[in-house]
């Protein structure tokens, strides 16, 4: 570890700058929770490949309490599918506080998975199997997500319990609606038990991470979830992560996000990063003050704004002439028409829909007038998804019954098998290993027998 | 065009399989819109490119109404900026429908710019000054967002101003709280004139693309907001812009969005595509029923949602062994050397930050025991945004730092100036045309003097 | 003016106790209700005969704000009758302030004429005619109430007028649902107007006398209302006229009462008094604070509290054997059958339907075994309401029915004229100037032609 | 019972004319409430003498359910008097429904005694003490109210027990925020067994009776509660009786009083009767449709609206000339002194304050310019209550230092012992047998030693 260390010093940059702040207290309503080391500062960052990197008390233990909520919701997802869950608990933020009591009018639906009783809920959604209470399907998630073995602090657990009262009410009154398929006290119970799980900050990084992975944990390579569920939960945590000042932070930071009075809280970029930090001193809306600013600040510092700085296009596409291509071209018959009228489009990096949309508007540029036929460079592609690769089918074939000939420069095959080539485009496309040849198959076309 | 139909093919598509849908009732609450054409269905995409694609009813005219709340809102943050906007009007998700009344405990601001209460606080934030009054302003805006010149429907707006009373209450109830700066009446009426601006769904597109493109129009290439100001409305529309069922938008649909009462809708996917529908048919919350149904259809099939389909990497980054770079070693006393201790990095396409944190913790992985000297290998780097410049000049300075000697292919100047990249790392860092090279320059140094 | 000094000399006595108080805070959000006198304290206190008490500040004028509400109220529904009042305001207390916005999901409605809302389209209710504009007529009946011409203080309109927005707000918003009839503009300055109507505590007495009164001003004699809408004006007050502390109000003090933001305070005794305070300190509801703690000491010290003292029984029914009414009873063969078998009843003071149970009680209990004839005594009863009567006819007619012979001593025809008396009771009833004539008869009937 | 069935017909009539009516639903959130049987209808009267009137299926057992809450409120009241018992459950309506949430902001405690929320939170306030558990305080509270042994009916109480999760809820919520000193779990089964304990429709008069009757059982004769917390019960009634109508139900019926889910429904007219009605078809707002009508019509009927018809005055005061008095004054020196000068003030019933103003008044208007010496006859006064002898005595006192000689004729000594009035007056009143002699006194008073 050397050149990445300026990662670390980011990190530690940033944990300096925010840890003189002294305002926020400590989560009161559980006297174990008062009990805080209020110093504790804990920063940390897991990438897509599993690198983590950490600054402060990274590694020091404290209770997961609502942070748990985002991955229960990707069990119960996992378990029962979207439809049935969004049967028993909403989607919606509602614009009220953490503990609010308000339910859906007509139904009694908890409005989202990351308030209370939508937790509860949710956490009254894990089956109970033969193999497994649903305590422990949920213990074996969360360590699953952070890629180790987590337990309960007791402590924290028993202290809970005997302050959770506001949590019992709304369980009955879930139950009194219809709402709560399971026993109230037993669903609380269990929900108690899971925000009291132990973790450090380097644990949220990687369980965040894991969602912005779409499941998969990056450094344990387990799959937890399907990508369908790690996005469902993203978009929940976009929404409503942060309680009643969910949309100032996604006004500000720009990254799904879920906080917790122990003072733990994430933030995932998709396909980029798992963040977290710890700081049991909190705001007015329970959320970790030095934590939020740090955040905040690591999406600045990174260019992690979702709306702000979508990630930069993973392709080119260029559109180019013959001439360009061709400098020496050869002389002789064709080679003025070479010259012309065969176009050439270039397209580098991963493919797609956006970038399948510029391939196919530039093989319509180019050409001369009228078009002549066109060659197609996918060398330096690195992959299309298949949107991309049925778009790209679907114009070749325009291209075809427009009468418009094409060859392609693909020697990786990046446009799929020619079989299923053949079949979406409805032509035995040419295929060439260079450019140059590709070009002169063209210029032939275009020649004609003459 | 002939390629790029299949991008109008997959539109024609979605709108030959919604067209069908009877479901929903035209606004009715005030007269003119009750008038509109039940059947009329239109659906447009607008590409970063300014590539604009259309199907059914794309060109039919209607009015804005709350689809013009995000642009004036754009205004107003380029006249104000966020803190001071911010002080009027917030941006956090009510739970509430769009004419609620409920405004902030304490301050009177509305909940956010996106429910009427708020849009009205925002048009009257617009200030009319000496070239133009407010309005003008408002239609300016609204012009430039769209590439052409806009006009009002004096029918829609006398119908708004003989029915909105509604409006009037929220005014005056504003005002009354102090978040209102200027006359309720002047304000409301400025408002309904901006609902009444006349679009179509072609329109609708072109400016959800210039949001989605960090600002500047696609079509006309003109800036009409700030990168800034173009992400904070995006932030907005994806927590508040569906009204109390953003929340399951932003989780099925996955897109910043924008409904309004006469049947439009726009949705943005940022850095990739403005789209819009049009259908006047309305469900229980306002929003167009086979707009909605179509724009969920085309983030699905264009793999469009935020959290979903994160955009593919844009970069690739290889670690090599100098063995694999080269084959044809010159052997001789360093080929040994060579081949086990100089480290290859080989990076593709643009780098942000997540790429130059691979980069760096590919180059501590590269090397033998103890690591040797590396090569960097950004020839085939399409670009690079400031961020990842940093971390880059930090790890070849932490590098150097720990003695680890360095040497880049960059024929591009890739990572800045030999200047900027002097400060920065703190050495003059071997540049090269070619890895061969590189690789056989650190070899050298590897073996020393002897 | 001697003896009744002891009345004046109890309000002295409490103004004294309470004008030391130096709580609350005058009305500030109109800049001129903010320049009243801080230490003005008036006491006032108005009997059914219209005998008016003052205590301290009794003459100082002040404006009625909410306290014209209830009067407005009674005009309105003199004007459209309650069902066409109550469907465009309620009945309700609201649980909420004064200024509170929720109108009945719905419909709409205000939840009742004291609170604001409620108030401005109780206004709106009062009708323009060609005799005179609405205000005119609210100023008449206003005046009629207060038993002298009263007129508007411009300044404090003025102010009202400049700073009304949450009051207008609420008319629009009122008339957006459907629920006020007329120009939200208009109507609430018409409101500004009444609640600027000048009065002092004096005034205020005389009106809540008037209410207390059946609708008759008791110093004027002139009827205001008629005496259903005086009963439907005092039900409101006792469950609405202090707001979100109404409740409290009714438990403690026992009376229906308004009070106003000027410092103004009613409260009426039905049959009993009017009372009134002024002072300007309000509390945090909105109520004065001497004005409150004044009323509440008179109500306790007087007695007044509709649950606690209700007014002493207006009648006795004494169940008397001949023996004791004749004590020199004739001796002769009729003697022993007059004292042991004639039954009876002696009433005294004014009957209602409570009185006339208990003389139909008697009358069952009167006589001897078997229950012979009974006589009743009305010699000594000063009145009978419609429901008294009606009770008491059936009763003598089923008596008749029954075979049992009856004997009335009603020289004041207070069973009502004979004609009436033979067709409700189905007999000629034998009247009598004594009890002992009337007895002697009884007994002749009882000893049978023998 | 022959004249007193008079009133038992109107019952009758009442019933007949109500006994058709079909709307309403019996409740079925309990399954066993939903087998009442639905054509039951029960109306009772019972009278301050205890007198007890029925109609319809008057003896029919069903349980209280809310109907209980008042009763139980009363003995909270009197275990732990107002300030305490408002410590826990606040007095205000709530605008709100049965089971509504809301609990004060700040402190948590329920609005009223009225909603569920408070009713529980009343139960819990009763003490379990070695004696006796709190139930069986509740058990024992309610058969003095009813003035017999009231039973639970164990099949509704297992069966609000297995569907009572709201009330549970509500139990845990008020606990969360420190308003319930007790175990919810506890407490909400003694609500539930309160709520299933077995009553009929003229049980439930007498406990209205009992309430009306200043707390004392009308039948029995037995005191159950003071009049103060009597009275307080009846006033909490009159507010929030009737949920969400309560104001509705003041302003028509007049009365205060109490509906239950059962079918059960009381009123209470102050010092006049105690009303019931049964029958189990409900309307929206849980209150029973015929109960209601049927209550409605008695009230207007027997003219027992609190505003509307109150009590009529129990006195009559006449002022009175000397001449009227003394047709045959004597002639001599004293005749014109004593025609013209000499007033006399006549007083019948029953004296409050309201009456005793009046008594001063009169004195203050008698005798002639200036006033002489008055003679204030009390003979035909049944009563007077100690707030009518403090103001007679200071009224007398007042004429003593002006100078007025005075003479009253009060053979019944209802101005009190003569010490006692000695001591209040400060003088010795002369008191006479007649008015004759009493004049002839003050006459000669008048004509001085001459």
């Amino acid at each position: 570890m050397s050149a990445s260390e300026a990662v670390t010093d980011t990190l530690r940059e940033l944990h300096g700058r925010f840890a003189g702040v002294r305002e926020g207290q400590p989560a009161d309503y559980i006297p174990e929770l008062a009990r805080a080391v209020s110093d504790d500062f804990g920063l940390a960052l897991v990438s897509m490949d599993g690198h983590a990197y950490g600054a402060g008390a990274a590694d020091t233990p404290f209770t997961l309490q609502s942070v748990s909520k985002p991955f229960v919701y990707a069990l119960a997802l996992t378990a029962l599918g979207l439809d049935e869950v969004t049967r028993w608990v909403g989607a919606e933020p509602s614009g009220e506080a953490f503990n609010a009591i308000s339910l859906e009018h007509g139904t009694g639906r908890p409005a989202n998975a990351m308030v209370n009783a939508g937790a509860i809920v949710t956490t009254a959604l894990v089956p109970d199997t033969r193999e497994a209470p649903a305590f422990q399907s949920i213990l074996t998630c969360l360590s699953r997500f952070a890629g180790r073995k987590l337990d309960v602090d007791e402590g924290v657990y028993g202290s809970e319990a005997a302050t959770g009262d506001r949590n019992r009410a709304l369980a009955y009154l879930i139950r009194s609606t219809g709402a709560l398929p399971v026993d109230p006290v037993a669903a609380v119970d269990t929900y108690f038990r899971q925000c009291a799980v132990r973790v450090t900050a380097l644990d949220l990084a990687v369980m965040a991470a894991t969602l912005a992975h779409g499941g998969v944990n990056p450094v344990t390579g387990e799959r937890v979830v399907s990508p369908e569920v790690a996005a469902q939960v993203l978009a929940v945590m976009a929404t409503c992560g942060m309680y009643d000042s969910s949309g100032d932070w996604l006004l500000r930071v720009g990254l799904p996000a879920k906080s917790g009075v122990s003072g733990g809280l994430i933030a995932a970029g998709p396909a980029r990063f798992g963040l977290a930090a710890y700081s049991p001193l909190l705001d007015a809306a329970g959320t970790s003050v030095r934590g939020h600013a740090a955040l905040a600040a690591l999406s600045e510092r990174f260019g992690l704004h979702l709306m702000r700085n979508p990630a930069l296009p993973g392709s080119t596409v260029t559109l180019v002439t013959t001439a360009d291509v061709l400098p020496s071209a050869p002389s002789g018959p064709h080679s003025r028409a070479l010259r012309e009228r065969v176009g050439v489009v270039a397209a580098q990096g991963a493919l797609d829909f956006t970038a399948a949309e510029r391939v196919l508007h530039a093989l319509d540029e180019s050409g001369g007038e009228p078009p002549g036929p066109v060659v197609l460079d996918l060398r330096e592609v690195t992959g299309a998804d298949s949107v991309a690769l049925s778009l790209l089918h679907a114009g070749l074939s325009r291209l075809a019954r427009d009468g418009r000939s094409a060859a392609v420069v693909d020697p990786g095959d990046r446009l799929g098998p020619p079989d299923l080539v053949r079949e979406r485009t409805g032509q035995d496309l040419p295929r060439f290993g260079s450019v140059e040849e590709a070009a002169e198959h063209c210029a032939q076309t275009l020649a004609g027998p003459g």
